[in-house]
């Protein structure tokens, strides 16, 4: 082309002025050169292209739409990732959780929920400088599948879940992108909390930046262990009472009444009129045993407007405003149960489940308890077996040779709770027989001493975790205990009525689903275990 | 004391006059008379109680506040009570179903959940007259004790479960004492459905009147059993799942935003301002996706304010007025799962659910299904494994055949989903890829064909038990599609936000809980299968 150009100007020279000429010239010289960069792009273009070892080996494989089954390709899950996979070639689905390009080399590391491990890329006859720029721009938490070979490492790799073995990368499509700027980093969302500074955490990534961003916040090692270690005490709550022939039943959230605690209810438009969210599932378990089905339990919303502690009761007891564990919609585990005699039956029952879901949690949560540990230092939870049981006026008598001084119809502080679990070194106990005058209308008096009632108390760190008592199953004398609190009998008629047709003996309780899960753990807020949790001044996301 | 009274007026008659003697002579007979009877009353008391054989054998208890342990009574459950336990003494704790006294014996039919059992009391040199009083006095539904002989008997006791055997009371103790008058009798409540009479339910007892007296309708046999089989469904939906690696999540059911559908949801007043309660848990499970959690489920209560099916929707499908399956609250077995390529991962994997739910229940709860089909007299449910998997167009062919001409776009109405099922002798059938037009904005269109959707619904008996679909994880595609539907951007921005961090592909499904108990039982109404049913116009008990 050079020359074609150069040939053509000779011979059209005569015609032209020499400015004209010099013009003329100049773009020539200015095309040619256009030209001669172009040929010389293409021919690098050409030469990088035959250079590029890996096309077709990364990309973007576009939205999954599913066009394609890829059945041909098997996976492995990143925590069986281990040196008897040695030189076999694997797929891998997992976020790119870190990536780091270093010359001809780019290490990365691969999440997939609490595991990680390192891989490998480096520019070889197999892999091209292309590949390597390719996915060291891949933004992080971006999800790739990537096809590599396992390989074991000299030393162990500390920063990976999985220490004995990385992979070494050979091809990588990006399954679904991350937008480049995070809102927070799982990184610092990670980090553990030092025990010594008890800010610490705040500096990090501090509550509401996590509760925002909760799809990335939930990411952490933490969290995916924490909402594991959640199902599994709703898990064993449900099969160990199974076991034991309770039934499950399902209680309506909407309600006609709102009973005592008016205001401490949430009030629903229904249709013309209003209507209320239940506090409790309690009436709804008492009829059930009024209705023949023995032992029950339910799982599900119960829904509190106050700042108030989750007792089982249709009343509330108003605490302290310390806030920590307050939430205005949260998971109770409830249970109700017919006795034949006596309500220690009943008392057992619900101890021995408790003894139960802890050794279920130590025995086959091992990993999950550990990962909470590894960002939240804290003691492990101790137990006795069976569970330590104390009679409230025996408490007293306890605290009061630690020096604090209670009246006998006085109820327990939070401290004086805490106080008592250290004096038996037990993280759990239950406390029994509550004098008459601190429980609601419904709890069955002592017949042996008219101050004292059946009812109990359990704790957790020195937390109440489940109130309950054996309820007044006769119509008359509930009437009378409702008249002596001075509640209005029309609007209890129908818990009432539900008594009226014989109802046996029976005993219950309502357990926090997110405190057993906070306490357990030894969390310091209950937002941590509630996944998508609401208070007054959050109900988003 | 008549001597005395005598001589008392002998020695003051001369002081008295005629009429005043007359007078004076009448009392001292009455009195006399008075004192006679009650002498004689005495006397009779004093030889009845000699007689009374059974004293300290019969009564009632008092209410039982747990004064007494009683663990020497060994109780035995009358679904146990069979000829192995020839001639020993028992205990049972049960309902008196009914009692019928004739002449010096009282025959008795004890009742315990399902399970009755006749009892027999005669006079004896142990069973005194008065006893057999007692008994005869019981009301019916009351809770009583009592102490017997189990025997066998010559010829089956048709009436009771326990067929076999009798038991000889010796003792009875009222427990918890029914009042007279019962709004409905148990054996009414219980009564077979004649397939004959269409009407005849309500003839017998009508579906507000067990309503509104739950606790002794809940009684029956049948409602004993479909509340066990409600709770086994759960069961084995948690339990199916979690051997497959679903974790249980918890959500919200107080949300910020009404997204669309505003119209068909509750509003909460939540302190200054207002909230809604969820019709769906799908944002959150598709939040947990997002978060790694890679394959969840949650089970919990869902609300809607008008007269729709449940679909999984963030949307809602209009239907019919026709009520029988529509409640405003009900429990949701929702589902999600990310998928590696093809949302048929996830659709094979809901099919094996329902499969393996449904052999659960044909194995394991045989006695309760049968129970139900006494009252309520069905067609097993029929189901094949793998299941029918049908394509929309097929199905649009396939009712062509049989003379029903549908337009490719057109959705299915109920009576051509039944048809469907009674084509392949099918009572569990998957339709699949629906036309995209007739599925919500979220919905993955097909990438083969714009006019088709990566979405299925599932039937039992011919009805839609649930609805899912491919989600659209990228936000962009999101954003178009929701445009396209022409809702407004702000309203779903926090969703839209859950994919832009990277979202696998994932697909998922909502199942109405009580529809899959209704129409696995075969049942008529929603309200025989929610314990305490919610609807525009009840909210009571």
């Amino acid at each position: 082309m050079k020359e074609d150009k150069s040939a053509n100007s000779a011979t059209e020279g005569d015609e032209l002025s020499k400015k004209a000429l010099k013009k003329q010239q100049k773009e020539a010289e200015k095309a040619a050169k256009k030209a001669e960069r172009k040929a010389q792009n293409q021919a690098q273009q050409d030469k990088a292209q035959e250079e590029d070892v890996s096309i077709g080996k990364y990309g973007d494989t576009g939205l999954i739409q599913s066009k394609d089954k890829h059945t041909e390709r098997k996976f492995t899950d990143i925590k069986n990732l281990n040196p008897s996979l040695k030189d076999q070639t694997v797929w891998i689905r997992g976020r790119l959780h870190t990536s780091r390009a270093k010359g001809k080399q780019c290490f990365i590391v691969l999440r997939q929920q609490s595991y990680t491990v390192q891989g490998l890329v480096a520019v070889s006859e197999k892999v091209s400088k292309q590949m390597i720029k390719f996915l060291s721009n891949i933004t992080k938490e971006s999800i790739v599948d990537i096809e590599a070979i396992v390989k074991c490492v000299p030393s162990q790799i500390e920063s990976c879940t999985q220490k004995d073995v990385e992979v070494h990368v050979e091809k990588v499509f990006v399954i679904s992108a991350a937008k480049p700027q995070l809102p927070l980093q799982i990184e610092d969302a990670s980090r553990p909390v030092g025990e010594a500074d008890e800010n610490a955490l705040n500096i990090k990534v501090n509550q509401d930046t996590r509760l925002d961003n909760r799809v990335l916040d939930l990411r952490t090692p933490a969290n995916q262990a924490i909402y594991r270690v959640e199902a599994a005490i709703c898990k064993l709550f449900r099969d160990i009472l199974t076991s034991k022939g309770f039934v499950e039943i399902h209680t309506p959230k909407i309600i006609s009444a709102a009973s005592e605690g008016g205001a401490n209810v949430f009030t629903v438009s229904y249709f013309k009129g209003n209507a209320y969210l239940a506090q409790s599932p309690q009436l709804y378990k008492q009829m059930a045993i009024a209705a023949d089905f023995d032992k029950v339990f339910t799982v599900g919303a119960v829904f509190w407007k106050d700042i108030i502690t989750y007792d089982n009761c249709l009343v509330f007891r108003a605490e302290d405003s310390n806030t920590h564990r307050h939430l205005t919609e949260f998971v109770g585990l409830d249970l109700e149960m017919a006795f034949k005699y006596h309500y220690h039956e009943v008392v057992d029952t619900i101890g021995q489940l408790f003894v139960k879901m802890f050794k279920g949690l130590r025995d086959n949560y091992a990993a999950e308890i550990e990962a909470v540990r590894q960002q939240y230092n804290v003691e492990p939870f101790k137990f006795l077996d069976p569970p330590l049981k104390l009679e409230f006026k025996d408490a007293i008598e306890l605290l009061a040779e630690a020096g604090i001084t209670l009246g006998e119809e006085d109820d327990l502080s939070t401290p004086d709770e805490k106080l008592l679990g250290k004096l038996y070194d037990t993280d759990f106990y239950i406390l029994d027989k509550y004098p008459l005058a601190v429980r609601p209308f419904y709890t069955m008096p002592d017949p042996n001493n008219p101050k004292v009632s059946n009812s109990y108390d359990m704790f957790m760190r020195g937390e109440e975790i489940i109130s309950g008592a054996q309820r007044i199953h006769d119509p008359e004398l509930l009437t009378e205990r409702a008249k002596h609190h001075g509640i209005d009998l029309e609007k209890i008629k129908s818990y009432i009525d539900a008594f009226k047709y014989g109802c046996p003996p029976h005993a219950g309780g309502g357990i926090g689903m997110e405190r057993v899960v906070m306490l357990y753990l030894g969390l310091d807020n209950i937002r941590k275990v509630s996944m998508f949790p609401r208070d007054p001044k959050r109900i988003t996301p």
